[in-house]
């Protein structure tokens, strides 16, 4: 058992405005991001990753670039994303939280 | 990809004041639950269940049973729990939000 208390997580700036904390078991990860660098007049580039994902999203509305069709998401609302699958966001609110989950779980996030 | 949207998502009663909505990939899934029956004088039984557990604390206060002493979280916390470990909740406030995150999936949860 692990607590990561919001209060006290040791957060990552993994960019200008975008601060990241999380928590792991063996297979599985969850990423809490707060996005303060929104509204974005374009989305970010698109990536990919081996992983399986699903992201809540705990705040804010963006748009989730995906299989086609850009997804307009807002607080509450869920989407997956298949290993391998290039996908990107783009935030339409000031303020964006997102929850990422992993499996397996990104070894990279742990460097 | 799956987009499971808060507003239309099907929401499963799994108790009294307690709806679940979920999406998954193959090996991982999300699943939302709103609680609207607290606050709890004492805890749920504990159970326990062979998946890794991830739990993202989105609204509310409560007791999370695991290991030991209780731990008291709230909005923005996240708690692991390894396979076969038992634990429980307590809810502390009127309404809680969990995002609880599993691999492999809960199977059970599909029928």
């Amino acid at each position: 058992m692990t607590v990561v208390k919001f209060s006290e997580a040791e957060k990552t700036a993994i960019a200008e405005g975008r601060l990241r904390y999380l928590a792991h078991t063996n297979d599985l990860m969850v990423v809490v991001i707060d996005f303060t660098d929104g509204p974005q007049t374009e989305p970010d580039p698109p990536h990919s990753h081996p992983h399986e994902q699903i992201t809540y999203v705990a705040e804010g509305e963006l748009l989730f670039f995906i299989d086609g069709e850009p997804q307009k998401l807002s607080t509450g609302d869920l989407i997956t994303v298949d290993g391998d699958v290039p996908h990107t966001i783009q935030l339409l609110s000031d303020k964006v939280r997102l929850v990422d989950t992993f499996n397996p779980i990104r070894e990279e996030f742990l460097k």
